[in-house]
């Protein structure tokens, strides 16, 4: 079974450091990502650069992973104004974020539930303003789906109900993420399940997860024995570390991809290669801490991929 | 469902560093463990003091650990000689571990396979001389049985036999160990089936896995699926680092105590009590890093065991 790899360092990483990444460097760690095989990678977001001065450079980002053959070039856009951005670079997929916790909306984007599946709703509008060839897949990301660091406990009725209404405002899919990294394994499966449920399995085949209490790994293989097909990884769990060192954020894309490979899932990746593609992260960003647990220890001796 | 926690820290984690922690640091380390409602404790090794002076204390640890009422007492026994100390002091489940690598095997303790059965049987014959209320519980611990980093893969098959052969030599039951951190979640739940194909599931109820890759909760998680019982975990992932930051040895107790409480696992232990205990350790080591990802994060908002 093919599993797919969605590396989110570009943007879910580089915006949780305050180091500022040169452009260049960027085009060159994205290069090698893809050429290590990784087919989908969240390159930026469209947020002003006064708010995020780390991905000011988005738009130059898609115009040069779109050049890359095959591989989808991902963005995050947080609004209308986002995604008309978004459109004009010529970005594949679009990602609304709308967080299950109000309170962490507000907070976060300054807008209501409301609020955002209206500005869902203008975007999927935009988006069927296009020639079919030029529309750009539209997902609806759920972060705090698991739980919030604000309001603790997440019903699930809430997250499906938010679910339902973003397909409804014109998205195309909707992905969990656990933004706080609040997720377990048992979780992870009512909640697919409830969701499924709700709006059909095509509608949700994504999950976005964090490494913050160590269950990152587990809630993917929970994930995966229901048959998720997208994981979300971020290289070197770059970014995400607000206490000490090891509590990396997005799970680490190296470890992930060790983890299906050896489970006998087809990721397309060469593991060489990513390392080669983290040797360039690493040489760009050298006070910033990288993590992963294969890089470290290595692979088995003589490991073979299954598949 | 009730899972059972073993901590195995006293005897994998400090046999793996260099500090000698005190006696007496011990005990009230092992008393706090308990008083976290830890049930079964591993606390320690009987192998010559000049090999592992770090376990020199055994006996007295033991003796200790006896006197607090419910927990099970257990040690690790490489050989006849060190059964016959084990029984002696009382211990209520010896361990002897034998490797399905025979390199490693031969590295490890300089003795075969056929050696380590020979070993197995006279221990076996040495506790049935025993009353029966004295008897201690008797597991062959199948060591490398995911792979050696001597080795390489290590057959499935061997695994299986070598687990026939120990019950055959009249252990109570076998565990498995991932000593390499090799295993994946698919690897282990094909083990266990075959395993139990071979000796009936209740004579392995048991795993010992390592997170050197960072697959550690997952495995364990895939182990839980199939309904596996008792999971070995060494608290602050303490010992076993060979490599670098965050490359923990055993699975870490803590994080494993949080996934199987918010899975609604029924554990016994009080996540408060077992910082507590952490803390212990943390002053008796103070040079020893610790690992552990939701002591670093802390426990969800609000977050309430679901059992």
């Amino acid at each position: 079974m093919k599993v797919l790899v969605s590396e989110v360092g570009p943007r879910d990483g580089l915006q949780s450091i305050s180091t500022i990444m040169p452009t260049e460097a960027k085009k060159r760690w994205i290069t090698a990502l893809a050429d290590a095989g990784v087919q989908e990678i969240e390159v930026g977001s469209f947020v002003p650069a006064k708010l995020l001065p780390q991905l000011g450079d988005t738009a130059e980002l898609v115009a040069h992973a779109r050049r890359i053959p095959g591989l989808t070039v991902a963005v995050l856009v947080p609004n209308m104004k986002g995604a008309e951005a978004a459109v004009a670079a010529g970005a594949h997929k679009l990602t609304i974020p709308v967080s299950c916790s109000e309170t962490h909306s507000l907070r976060n984007v300054r807008r209501s539930h409301a609020q955002m599946l209206d500005e869902a709703r203008c975007i999927s509008e935009l988006i069927r303003t296009l020639p079919a060839a030029q529309r750009p897949h539209f997902e609806g990301g759920l972060s705090t789906a698991f739980g919030c660091t604000l309001e603790g406990a997440v019903p699930e009725r809430r997250v499906v109900e938010l679910a339902e209404a973003l397909i409804a405002c014109g998205c195309d899919e909707v992905g969990l993420s656990d933004t706080s990294g609040y997720a377990d394994p048992a979780q992870v499966r009512r909640l697919l399940r409830a969701v499924w449920g709700a709006v059909g399995r095509d509608r949700l085949t994504g999950l976005h997860l964090h490494n913050t209490r160590g269950l990152g790994l587990a809630n993917a293989l929970a994930a995966l024995d229901l048959g998720i097909s997208t994981l979300d990884a971020s290289q070197g769990g770059l970014g995400g570390c607000p206490f000490a060192p090891g509590a990396s954020g997005n799970i680490v894309t190296e470890d992930l991809v060790f983890m299906l490979q050896a489970m006998g899932f087809e990721t397309g990746i060469d593991f060489q290669s990513l390392l080669a593609a983290r040797a360039l992260l690493a040489a760009a960003l050298p006070n910033e801490p990288l993590y992963g647990m294969v890089p470290l220890a290595g692979l088995p001796l003589n490991f073979e991929p299954t598949s």
